[in-house]
């Protein structure tokens, strides 16, 4: 295991996990100015033979394929949603460094961030409706899902800077396999409840209409996307998950 | 020609290139995250057969590819930057309508978009150095130049709303086949002056370090990229390239 200061500090996590929110948050505004467009996700509207999948599946998994081959999955900070279509890259680029426990490779939440995008996050802020857009939204779409799984697997660098910091902590529950004493342990509500509130004060922030009057810029009380959804999105979904994913690691971290 | 009122008003073309302001802000601050990583548009680096671009052109062009199937180019709002790479949709889904002439099919500036970003752009706000992100940083850049050039090639509903609310002011000028005239009858100062400052409020806005502290925002004075980088790439890129689009639109209007 190659090991690089710079990249893992509690300090560059703390940034990185920061920094993240906003492009989640851009991410759900840019997703949020489409319509539902459903039968992107039908999964009986293709029935062509050789294809068993919705049209966005469809399109997700020859993406992962492409940005494979130019690396995207040589990082350890990225996860595909489709580990059976991606390719080793062949071109001649340098790989990015890599700093966790070579068990990192085996966890993998992307099917759950999956259908809690689309079948929870979703409906809740996308208008019904269908504009033919489907190339687009699927972009958005997938944007959206690659920030989530990247914030949500970033829990395993969490953990590792964790566990270097102080491993006398946790030893004893991976030991032990515990993961109530891990999850305890990796459990502080009033961050949560920092992370909570700096989101949705974000979303308050990028999501509003700006209007130039004056030089005086008016808020309108609409927002692109409404902030408690993102909130929320953090509190049940986001920590939890990345809590799960620093368990798991932490659990394999002394294989 | 198919016309659809409820797509193309004055009002709904305003609000669409309003839109697209924030949307090209947002894949700027997310390409910003990023160091300019120059290994990726360099022409010479593959010596792979078969191969004889850059790392980056073959990303799009296959990005390009893929969308296509799915549609992307059926959209009227989207002009590929590698058109001979693209194939026609092959799936189950509706095509967008059409509302323009179909003159509109031969117009593509994407060479002049590409060549404005990877030249002027990019290095403008891109700090030096290689991070080995590659494959994120080339998504980031094709999000830019979708964006961009989405807008700049709006300007065709732009002209086909002018020409339809004022046919007989653009008439003579296009029979008479007058770049030169329709370009004066295109250029309104005061709504551009108002436009760039509109995007660099934006920025501004967009581009803050959000930190919450007390519940009380605290702006820090680094913005994720320079407000008056935007401004001035509207100045001298979005807006007269918009308009160039506008007149070579116009002056096949009447075909």
């Amino acid at each position: 295991m190659a090991f690089n200061d710079d990249k893992l500090s509690l300090e560059s996590v703390r940034q990185s996990l920061i920094r993240l929110e906003d492009t989640i948050i851009f991410s759900l505004i840019e997703r949020a100015k489409y319509p539902l467009n459903s039968k992107l996700y039908d999964q009986n509207l293709m029935e062509i033979p050789g294809f068993s999948c919705s049209v966005f599946e469809y399109f997700v998994k020859e993406t992962e394929a492409l940005q494979s081959k130019v690396g995207r999955y040589e990082s350890e900070e990225e996860e595909p949603f489709f580990p059976d279509a991606i390719f080793k890259p062949d071109l001649p680029l340098p790989k990015p460094p890599s700093v966790l426990h070579p068990a990192e490779d085996s966890i993998n939440i992307n099917k759950d961030i999956w259908c809690m995008y689309i079948n929870k996050l979703l409906p809740q802020f996308a208008t019904e409706g269908d504009d033919s857009n489907y190339a687009c939204i699927a972009s958005c779409d997938l944007q959206c899902l690659q920030a989530l799984s990247r914030r949500i697997h970033y829990g395993k660098f969490v953990a590792e800077v964790k566990f270097i910091d102080a491993p006398q902590d946790y030893t004893p529950a991976i030991l032990a396999q515990d993961r109530e004493a891990l999850m305890k342990l990796l459990t502080f509500e009033t961050v949560e409840e920092m992370v909570k509130k700096r989101v949705k004060k974000k979303t308050m922030i990028f999501a509003q209409q700006v209007t130039l009057n004056d030089t005086i810029i008016i808020k309108e009380e609409k927002y692109k996307i409404d902030p408690s959804i993102v909130s929320q999105l953090y509190a049940d979904w986001v920590m939890p998950l990345t809590k799960h994913v620093e368990v798991e690691y932490l659990l394999r971290r002394l294989d």
